[in-house]
């Protein structure tokens, strides 16, 4: 029996992700987002939802530019507390210790310790509400090589990226294989 | 030490989302998406990115509706399956034997057996390469009873959505809880 909870944000899974951008001084900051995800293949591009009253946000603005760092397990309370503090106030690298890298492709900063990151270009923004989705084409993902599966395929049960859960505002991560997409589903077709 | 692996699509977690629309003939169909993610808390708002070709994007065109149902671990085989043929030549209710329930709140079938659902009414598109962003505005969130927190909240070690791995092209599911947002990262706060 299916009960209604209403207009929430409640959609499962959603990503952590540390968005990592220069602010307006060209300091490195980087702040938590869990609303986003890939939205095209061809360019490759994803957007993450930011509100624009956030000090990441104008730095992204400035230089059309951001990066994304997958959050791993083994880094849980550290990219916890990049979503709990402003750039406007604190340091976030020097407070926990996490190391920021100037991108190869743009003009922002990853952090260095976590597995795979991610650079994007600002392409475009859309406003929905209270936010706005910033579109970016992906210039290189970049993955520790002890990460990968055939050393070209990033591997979840490696990188162990955090997953929050929107009603219970828990994080968990990635569990054991379940199938092999495009391959599991073979047997409703019929000959 | 990290390794470039191009401009590909390879962000983590990304979900497995049943996107449910009446086609143009006003029959229920169903498709796999893994582009998407939460976009906007006020009014509470997802995106799924889908290319024009697709036999549901018309439907939902028509309608301006569609529905997410959260495609969880013990329906992979059915879900697979509703991202490998299409509605045009094949009825994927009842090739699999699910469901299609009609919305509330919206013109658009959610699949009945799936743990949780998402009613959303289409409120703008977004071009983007070959695939257009999806706005839907959040009409209501429907969950199976015995898998919510407290009544209200939805469990992900209950729902056990799946997540989709774009590299490896493999489906894994969340595992236990690792700690709570907005909490585990106060140690790094000065007093």
């Amino acid at each position: 029996m299916k009960k209604s909870l209403g207009p929430k944000t409640l959609a499962q899974p959603a990503p952590v992700w540390a968005v990592g951008a220069y602010d307006e001084d060209n300091k490195p900051n980087a702040m938590i987002a869990a609303w986003g995800g890939i939205c095209s293949s061809d360019p490759a591009s994803l957007t993450v939802s930011l509100r624009p009253s956030r000090h990441t946000y104008a730095g992204i603005m400035k230089h059309k530019a951001f990066t994304v760092s997958v959050c791993p397990e083994y880094l849980a309370a550290e990219s916890d507390f990049l979503g709990m503090v402003s750039g406007k106030k604190v340091d976030k690298f020097a407070a926990t210790g996490l190391t920021p890298t100037k991108s190869d492709c743009v003009n922002a900063p990853y952090i260095e310790e976590f597995p795979m990151v991610i650079e994007c270009e600002l392409t475009g923004t859309y406003e929905q509400g209270i936010h706005t989705l910033l579109i970016g084409e992906i210039k290189d993902v970049k993955c520790d090589e002890d990460k990968l599966v055939d050393g070209k395929h990033p591997d979840p049960e490696k990188i162990l990226p955090l997953i929050f859960s929107p009603g219970t505002r828990a994080y968990h991560t990635v569990s054991k294989f379940v199938g092999q997409g495009f391959s599991i589903g073979k047997k409703y077709i019929k000959k």
